[in-house]
């Protein structure tokens, strides 16, 4: 982790000890970095593919997991070889997901070109593509053997992916460590400009997502406290049909996360003022807060509920809930009604459209 | 493992303490058992879906496996409950596959109906699909919850299928058995029949499978010793197009087990008398021995060692081959050179083609 890790790349990897490496990329991040990585690779005496894929949500499919299965394959990376995901969350789940799987499971590295990938998608070991039924549910886990994060690359990330990598930054905070999200509150705009605040959030982020992940990595406890927002927000992208032009990931997450203060208000757990410094500092650093600001609306709660209540972390019927009792004091939330979310969304949906 | 163990499939399965299962089965199998297995399981509380797919070596495909995640999904399988494999070796390494991805894994059953998927596929927790590059080529290891191999269910297996899987049955006395190869001579007419010989027989081989599992999961090492006769075995299956027709996989490796013998015996490590003798016993048998038994031929040299090539038992480009010293002596030969396997290939062609 740091800046200008990318040039490095060739000596790391090749210290992997593999014959050939398969680049996963997509149409935004090649252009831009693909043609380095193989170089520095090729230098230290490395075979190299380089597979593209057209950028978006869309490309975590099963097509593309074929795709670039059978990429990999014509590469010949046997095992022991590697497939290195260059690019953003969606790269580095469906290429993870292909390492996975190829050869029932060749060596991972992860090259994270967004933020939210560096601080989130690159660490923990999920990987995964869509299905009709939601987000992530046909996948695997696969650890990656190196994760290479360059925070140089992010100089070139739209501003929009910039802001929806930061609500997972700012996540960590939230969910147990009031003190990191103080921090963020007063250095926001030194991750933005790319100062040596950015390398600093980066690696408390992944300090935090892996102190989490060591501790529970098949999720069965507390690795679901990583899904504050998630809940609400990967519904809200469900209604948004995964159209980025309307909503990327970290803004359903900036969304959610404030709906899950708000809601934890509404059942009487957390302080209004806490979910009020919350809103206050996502709306700040350019994210959405509510659902209102979503574009072209999102759907009624009775859409809303259905898209809940089809995501993953419904277990036995009753929806799991990641609540908070304030700022860095969240926790899960078992068996809540179906009615209390109900009477919730009533509220959010009256109250946000003036 | 035991005849009429069918019956009891919902006791044991509900004893998982799953609340919905999908059964995932074949449009020859689903017809015959589906609905007892169903109710079975509804018995004792279980919510069931069963999904039925076409039957073939074709079904391991992409297109399959989306389909069956998909419709798992449907069923609303949930962290903790079951995907069933009902059916043959395709069904299992199918359903088993679909089982390791969707959620990132859910539970597993297996309750196999061919000779080749109680003696061989069940055990051991390899799960996949095919590639255009090779069979097999994309999966997970998956173990299962439970196996459930009921023996009478061989009773409706075509006598064609039936053989194939003997030829597993044997391969665990060639590979180092040489007392149960002696069994298998024996006794072979019992296991065909349904006697008390079939259930010795299954029984037998998954304790051989079972224990080189145990030793080597991944297959770093000793397991590969259970791929004996499947180098050759498989090129054959890619070069007849995996067409059950022509060839199915059991007849690939009853063929590919004389080779491996007869190719020891050309290398100089195998006594002559030994090869003929498995020759003579898989004749015996049913089984198909050589080359030439291929209906609509199986290819010029260079076209077999092609396919030999692109299999995943090629590491750093040298071929790895099962061979054997005698009857029950197999080991791993790395770096057989191709020059060799062509050389005996050319003989093959010129002395099985009269
Ligand atoms: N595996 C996990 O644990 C985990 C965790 C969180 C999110 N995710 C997944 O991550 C995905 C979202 O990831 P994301 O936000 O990185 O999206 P993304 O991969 O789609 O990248 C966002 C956009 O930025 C572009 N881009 C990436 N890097 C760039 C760079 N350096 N310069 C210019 N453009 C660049 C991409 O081409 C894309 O258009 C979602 O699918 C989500 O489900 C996974
Ligand atoms: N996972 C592993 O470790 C492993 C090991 C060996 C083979 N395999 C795989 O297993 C597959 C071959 O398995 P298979 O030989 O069982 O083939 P299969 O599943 O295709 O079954 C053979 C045929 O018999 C039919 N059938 C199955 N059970 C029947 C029954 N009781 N009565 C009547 N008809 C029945 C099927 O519909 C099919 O037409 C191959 O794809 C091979 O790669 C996997």
């Amino acid at each position: 982790m740091g800046r200008g890790l990318l040039g490095e790349a060739g000596s790391r990897i090749a210290a992997l000890e593999a014959r050939t490496a398969a680049i996963v990329t997509d149409g935004h991040v090649g252009p831009l970095y693909a043609e380095a990585l193989a170089a520095s690779l090729q230098q230290h005496g490395l075979r190299v593919s380089i597979i593209t894929l057209p950028p978006g949500e869309a490309t975590k499919s099963y097509a593309s997991l074929e795709r670039v299965c059978d990429a990999v394959l014509e590469a010949k990376v046997e095992r022991g070889d590697l497939v290195v995901a260059l690019g953003g969350g969606v790269m580095g789940d469906l290429a993870g997901f292909a390492a996975a799987v190829v050869r029932r499971g060749v060596r991972l590295v992860q090259v994270p070109t967004t933020l939210l990938s560096q601080v989130d998608s690159s660490v923990g070991g999920k990987t995964g593509i869509n299905s009709l039924h939601g987000k992530n549910l046909v996948g695997a886990f696969h650890q990656p053997s190196l994760v290479l994060a360059d925070t140089a690359l992010l100089d070139t990330l739209p501003i929009r992916e910039m802001r929806a990598g930061y609500a997972e930054v700012v996540k960590y905070g939230l969910i147990d460590d009031p003190d990191f999200f103080a921090w963020c509150e007063a250095n926001w705009r030194g991750v933005f400009d790319g100062g040596p605040e950015r390398d600093e959030a980066v690696a408390q982020s992944c300090r935090a997502k892996a102190a989490v992940v060591v501790k529970d990595e098949r999720e069965d406890g507390d690795r679901a406290l990583l899904n504050l927002g998630h809940t609400f927000g990967h519904a809200l992208e469900r209604i948004t049909y995964y159209d980025s032009a309307r909503l990327v990931h970290g803004e359903g997450v900036a969304i959610g996360m404030c709906q899950a203060f708000r809601f934890s208000v509404a059942l009487g757990v957390c302080p209004p003022a806490d979910a009020e410094r919350v809103e206050a500092h996502l709306s700040e650093a350019g994210l959405p807060t509510r659902l209102a600001q979503v574009p072209g609306g999102c759907g009624t709660v009775d859409e809303l509920l259905d898209a809940m209540a089809q995501d993953k972390k419904v277990k036995g019927g009753a929806l799991t809930f990641i609540l908070v009792r304030g700022i860095g004091q969240s926790f899960i939330a078992r068996d809540v009604p179906v009615a209390s979310v109900r009477a919730f969304l009533q509220d959010e949906n009256s109250t946000s459209r003036p």
